[in-house]
Formats: structure tokens, C-alpha cells, sequence
């Protein structure tokens, strides 16, 4: 697949997964479930959920299968969000372009509002029909390591108190980088091979690929954040060095930090080697979220 | 059993889950894992997870088998504290006679602790090795679904709003109770029997028992608002009528409110009439649940 090609696929993948959440979500219209909807469905990449799906495929099953799991690692992913965003932590007014969900619904229903999604995912894995009982307790067990006290909430903590304590060494930013961003990227492509019935080999060379890949997207978020615009980002820019925060290119500057995402993106693309054509598209997928400018 | 048989019952199995509590827990000394510590080992009643594991037991179950879906329980509902307390929601500063979490930890720990137990409940449930992969992701559905979109954040978003405007009827307050308390508390009881192996009538008595119960304790809990003082309850009293907010006693009065507190402990006795011996610790809760003072 060219760029050309990569670009249809995600499209495509995107239309599936929004079609998927809009479906998932609850929609009365209480202040909770409008702001749940209104942070799900505000137009994210959606790299979690297309991970999840390729990797399914990459295994050989069928997409259809983890479509459940893929939705309900998008609604951890956005619950994240929703609570990073708020007053007493990072504080955002902007996200994807609009107001953050407090700005937008107030605290308290922004506070619930991501409660509410992180126990949702849960129930979207438990009645996944396509899943058999094994399945979907692996893929909750998988979900909520990696959203849990040693990795999503782990890094968020590190990440907040590395604003009053600047990090040092690349090896900590690493650590944040790893528990904070790359987990859940490792958690969909395990899920999704997971769904997709992967033999347990293959399952380590595909976690191997997520880690890298999750790694090397949080790089470029860094990057981005250095040398890009709030335009075309939708959410305020230059943040990290405004509150002295540590961060690939402020530690090793935008060269280096390029050459690390390089690096890291083709160490996600050998973890693959023993793959046939179907995982084109994680490999793709790499290739595109290293040269992405948005 | 009599008083003095059930206040040792109670003794005992709070032991029991007290160590399972604190061997769950991360032993860390990030400040996310020391609130979490905090916030759960504080000495709360321990209602839930007791009523889990004498649901299990009621059913022909060993209660070992539901120590671990017990404590996600316990987990569920602590996280449901933390938030609920925050300066953005009810804005308490007491909690079982202790500074509450975001006093002591700051906003922001408070948050993710909150976050961090509400996933690491399900990491319980689904790496709790007493359990099949069936009962563990029924398990799994029951948690997520009590303390998701349509029961707890919808309980607490419609208390929070009742706040604003008032509610007239006892209808509305009953629903808040329900999706608020008796959700999370009729899921202690099914999880506890699910885990016992009950059948599935079982299974629905236990539930109807669940419910009438859950409700039951709220009716209790506003009239010890109204009537207790705060050296006996460990937290602010009182407050329902400073915030101007309907409960049982404000809208029926007190002898009313107890009249329906202990029809509600005759219907939860009812639904338990096809039970042998074993269920009498129900029973028993049921009676302690309604005559407590604290």
C-alpha cells in the first residue's frame, strides 16, 4: 500500500469505528451521556481502535471480531483525555479543536462523564457476542493493566509531577512516555491479535510492534507540540516548554528526537518480519504515524 | 444467629476482607497508590464485599471463590467516594472521621486514585484464578454495568442535579437511590451467587433481595443524615438539608422514612424464602443493615 492507499484505509477504517461508537454510546439526553458523546465523537484519529483492527487482521481473523474491544479502547483512551484536560490537572481549555468537555459540560459532569466511559469499555468487552468467554476476559485483563495504577495512571502521575520536579534524563521521559502513551497502543494491537485468535508467538512480536510504535507516537507528539500549530493540531501548542515540562526535543533537540522515532518506527516494522501481507497495514500504520503532521 | 452472632460474623468477615483489601492494593509509594491505600483501607463497613461473599455462600458456594470479586466491588465503590467528594461535586472535607482524599493528596492524585481503583477492580475480576472464564466476564458485566452510564454516574448526576432543582416526588428520589446505592449493592449479591454457581432462579431471588436491601440502606443512610451526629458517622451531618436536597425524611418525614426502610428489610427477607440455612448471614444483614446507627 502506498500513501495513497494508507489514507483510503484509514478513511475507511474511521468511517467503521465512528459508525461502531456512535452505536456504543448511551444516547438519552442527560448531561452525562451528551458529554460522553460529545468527547467521543469530536473527531480523534482513531489510531487505537485502527490498531486494534489491523492487528486482528494482521493474525488472520476478521476486523468484525475486535470491533468491540477496539471501541471500548477508544473510550479509555477518551476518558483519559476528559480527566487530563480538567482544572486540577493539565488544565485545557482546547481539545480537537473545542472546548474541553469541562469547558463545554462543567467539572462534575466532566469528572462523571469520563467515569462513566471507563466503565462502559468494560461493559462493551463483557458483551461482545463475538468474543468467547477466554477471549473477552483476556482482552479486559489486557485493558485494564494498561489502564490501570501501574501504566495510564502511573505515567499521568509521573507526568504531573515532573512539572515540579523537571525530569533530567531521557531514560525518566522514557518511563512517562512508555506507562502514558505507549500501553494503551500496546494494549489494542494485543487485543485486537488477542481477538483475532493469535498463537501465542505471534502475540509476543505484535506487542513487540505496539510498545515501538506506541513509543515512537508519543515522540512525535513532543515533536509536534515543539514545531507545530495550534490550527492544525486543535489544541494549544508549545505547552510542554511553557510549563518547563521534559520532553523529547527539550532534552535532545528536534534532530535527535527525530532520529529516535525513526529508529523506534523500524524496530516496530522488524517485530513484524515473521508476518505475511496482511499486516501491511501495521506496517503502514507505523510508517504513517511517524511522518504525521497532525 | 443473634445480635452478638451476627456483630462477630461481621467482625470476622471484615477481617478477612480487610487482608484481601490490602494484599490487592499496590504497595508503592507513588502518591497515587498511597491514596488509593489510603481512601480504601480506612475502615470502612465493608457492607458490599460481606454481602458478596454471603451471597456466595447462601448459594452452596465457598466464599473464597468470591474474595476477589468481593474486594473489585469494594474497590468500585471507594472510587465512587473519592469523586464524589470532590470540591467539584459534593465538596466534603470528612470521610470516615479522615480528611477525604483530595484533602489530604491534592485534586489531581485524588482524581487518578479514583481512576486507578475503578480499573483495577476489573483487573481483579478478570485475574481472580478462582473463577471461569464465564462466571469472571458475567462477573465483569454485572460491575461494569452497576457502576457505568446507566446506574451509578447516572444516580450521582441526577443527585448533583437535584441540587439546582429541587425534586418534589418520592418516585424521582427512589430512582436516584436506586441507581446511586442499590445498583452497586444489588451487584454485590449477584456476583457473590454467580460466583457460588447459583442457578437461575437463584440467581433472580438474590437479585430482588439485592435491590430491596440496597435501597433499604439509603433510606437508612438519609435518616442517620438527619438524625445522627458526626462523631458516630466519621463525616458531615446534616448536609442533605444545608444543600436543600430531597431525601426520605424531607419528603415523607421520619417515621415514615422508617416504616419503608423496614418494609423494604420484609420484602428483601421475602425474596429470600426459598433459601435454606445458609443464607440466613442475608438475612441477618438485612435486619443489621436496618437498625445500624453508624
Amino acid at each position: 500500500m502506498k500513501k495513497v492507499k494508507i489514507e483510503a484505509y484509514f478513511k475507511k477504517r474511521r468511517e467503521i469505528v465512528e459508525r461502531a461508537l456512535s452505536r456504543c454510546l448511551p444516547g438519552d439526553r442527560s448531561s452525562v451521556s451528551r458529554a460522553m458523546r460529545y468527547s467521543v465523537l469530536s473527531g480523534g484519529k482513531r489510531i487505537r481502535p485502527i490498531l486494534c483492527l489491523a492487528s486482528c487482521d494482521a493474525v488472520g481473523g476478521g476486523w468484525r471480531k475486535a470491533l468491540g474491544p477496539a471501541c471500548s479502547i477508544e473510550l479509555v483512551h477518551t476518558y483519559s483525555l476528559i480527566h487530563d484536560d480538567l482544572p486540577c490537572m493539565d488544565d485545557d481549555d482546547f481539545r480537537r479543536g473545542k472546548p474541553t468537555c469541562h469547558r463545554k459540560f462543567g467539572e462534575a459532569v466532566a469528572v462523571l462523564a469520563g467515569d462513566a466511559l471507563l466503565a462502559h469499555a468494560f461493559s462493551l468487552i463483557s458483551g461482545s457476542r463475538s468474543l468467547s468467554d477466554e477471549i473477552a476476559r483476556k482482552a479486559a485483563a489486557e485493558l485494564s493493566k494498561a489502564s490501570g495504577p501501574s501504566y495510564l495512571i502511573a505515567g499521568q502521575a509521573a507526568d504531573l509531577a515532573a512539572e515540579e520536579k523537571p525530569l533530567k534524563s531521557v531514560k525518566e521521559l522514557e518511563g512517562i512516555h512508555m506507562r502514558k502513551t505507549a500501553a494503551l497502543i500496546a494494549a489494542s494491537v494485543k487485543i485486537g491479535a488477542l481477538c483475532g485468535g493469535a498463537s501465542k508467538e505471534d502475540l509476543r512480536a505484535i506487542e513487540r510492534y505496539g510498545w515501538s510504535v506506541g513509543l515512537a507516537f508519543q515522540v512525535v507528539d513532543d515533536l509536534l507540540d515543539a514545531t507545530g500549530s495550534k490550527k492544525k493540531l486543535g489544541k494549544a501548542v508549545r505547552k510542554d516548554a511553557a510549563l518547563g515540562k521534559a520532553t523529547y526535543p527539550a532534552l535532545l533537540g528536534i534532530e535527535k528526537s527525530k532520529q529516535i522515532a525513526f529508529s523506534l518506527r523500524e524496530r516496530a516494522i522488524n517485530a513484524l518480519k515473521g508476518f505475511d501481507r496482511k499486516a501491511d497495514p501495521l506496517r503502514l500504520i507505523a510508517e504513517y504515524l511517524t511522518t504525521r503532521t497532525s
